[in-house]
């Protein structure tokens, strides 16, 4: 078992109180380190590093780790006058994730860089960093993880690794490893992000990278609805609406986001591996049809492959892989039940 | 009507007799030359282009039109040592398009810069340029146009703007529109191509761009067959074996392609739009559940919409929309009944 947690962890910074969490003062909100120590899966020897989480919702009620893709962050919720979390819509008090009723921690990724010499970040790091993370912070047993995407993957390494910190698992669009045809097209991905630092022009290629990621999140038959009207010539050429909404996609990413932590963490989707046979914790797979980054069909192998009790839901929803992220009133009663 | 030939049309370079069809007497072929005058769809004015075409097979046999994809050339069928025809196995003398039958006429795609001061490219230029070059040779009805792809597109062009020219339409992977998410991912292609002009690494960019082009013309199962095993470290970083075998055919593709022909063309696929009401012609579709390039949902769209009568095919294939170059099993029926 290569995580361990320090015995008396220091935490590296003050947790610091969330204002408007502290406003209702039954909440209770750290936005915190802890440093941990981890044996990278792609690294000789074990090494410390500083975990970034958030941990917030009711005191002593029981801790459900969520966990986004690959460019989320720790703020899947956030209180006060932030910009909403990625997850925003799903967390809150009287919301799916009750923060009267439970309290959600989360990470933000880390990156090789922080792992001393590891040649790459696996799902498996990412999980040993949870797994200390909640001993640190002397949670015990983890009601639930729930992981959509990348955050699914790191929670099946999570059950495989850790199972006696784990009551259940929920994931969102997430597999036991990735589709050969969605590493090819996170390989070009890659490849147009190594290329544009070699030549210099490394935002423009973060964003077109982005592009290309953005026609793999989304459904079909909302390209359809969405993009089906004519192009309009400028600039000395053709632009077709889809084009557009892509171009401002790709600029959006490239102000939030870094390039090495980009190219490190599509590289760990890519080499995510955890074997079904050695999951023993109830899992509730959720997918839908349209997500053509993580088939159905690969859904359905996990479940047939999991040690432990395994159901599968499917929700109907036009949206791919980014459903996950919208139908908040599909998946509601799912989340609910396999919270309960 | 934009297309016409000249009344007397000289031929620009002599007809090339192929060396091993003119070994078998019975078997005529001509790889030459025509200049037709056409205006372009993007263009204000006729102008004259040099049509560069092949010719082959049965003398006065009725002529079978035979266009691919915007990567094909006029060499569908090549004879002697010559390297092999885009569509090489379904074309020959006791093969699907049987050229002691037919005779097949294919031309070299145009493109905007042979079309004087065109904005762009589209699917009818192509279409009326092979029409002034049915009638400049003579042909008078065109027996069948089968078109594939880009080819099929040019082929319902040509159906709805030069109807009493054409017998049958068989088009293979091909609707009446392109899907906006294929055009989402086209696009994207052709920003990596501008940006790796704009920054000085125009060939690397063009591979890349093949690279993302072949991960939407290959079956999604068929990436799973070929490429679910491990990834190797080499050089600083992991390679997954489905990148290696995009790199080479990134390298194949940049060896024999130029890239304004690329964008130019890639470009026409997007600005393609034929109302199928519009087309008389008695139509074949054939469409194979895994291509994702061109969902079937399309074609049964333009099945239902065509003015003629109209059936459609699906064959089982794993190949996705390269599947109309490779089952030459199964789509033999199905192209010697179109073809009767």
């Amino acid at each position: 078992m290569p995580s361990q947690a320090n015995p008396v962890p220091p935490p590296v910074f003050a947790a610091t109180s969330l204002p408007a969490a502290a406003a209702r003062g039954d909440l209770t909100a750290q936005r915190s380190t802890r440093r941990v120590t981890l044996t990278p899966k792609y690294g000789a020897t074990p090494c410390e590093v500083d975990v970034r989480y958030l941990w917030c919702g009711a005191p002593d009620a029981p801790t459900v780790i969520v966990q986004g893709g690959i460019s989320a962050d720790r703020d899947a919720v956030t209180f006060g006058d932030q910009a909403a979390g990625w997850w925003q819509e799903f967390i809150g008090a009287g919301r799916t994730v009750d923060l009267d009723r439970y309290r959600v921690l989360s990470i933000d990724w880390l990156t090789p860089a922080e792992l001393g010499h590891a040649q790459a970040i696996s799902s498996e790091d990412q999980a040993d960093a949870l797994a200390a993370l909640v001993d640190a912070l002397g949670i015990g047993r983890v009601h639930a993880f729930i992981g959509y995407s990348y955050g699914g993957m790191t929670g099946l390494a999570f059950a495989a690794r850790h199972p006696y910190l784990l009551d259940r698992l929920v994931l969102l669009g997430s597999a036991h490893r990735p589709h050969p045809l969605a590493t090819a097209q996170r390989s070009v991905q890659r490849s147009i992000v190594r290329l544009g630092v070699e030549s210099g022009q490394p935002e423009q290629a973060l964003a077109l990278a982005r592009q290309l990621a953005m026609t793999t999140y989304r459904g079909s038959e909302e390209f359809v609805r969405r993009f089906a009207s004519a192009p309009e010539y400028r600039d000395g050429r053709f632009h077709f609406p889809v084009e557009d909404y892509l171009e401002q996609a790709g600029r959006q990413f490239v102000a939030r986001f870094d390039i090495d932590r980009y190219l490190a963490l599509s590289e760990s989707i890519d080499l995510h591996d955890v074997r079904p046979e050695q999951v023993p914790t109830r899992t509730t797979l959720i997918g839908t049809p349209s997500d053509r980054l993580v088939p159905l069909a690969d859904l359905c192998e996990l479940q047939r492959r999991l040690q432990g009790p395994a159901s599968l839901e499917v929700i109907d929803s036009p949206y791919g892989h980014d459903a996950f992220l919208k139908e908040s009133d599909r998946l509601a009663p799912l989340l609910r039940e396999a919270l309960a």
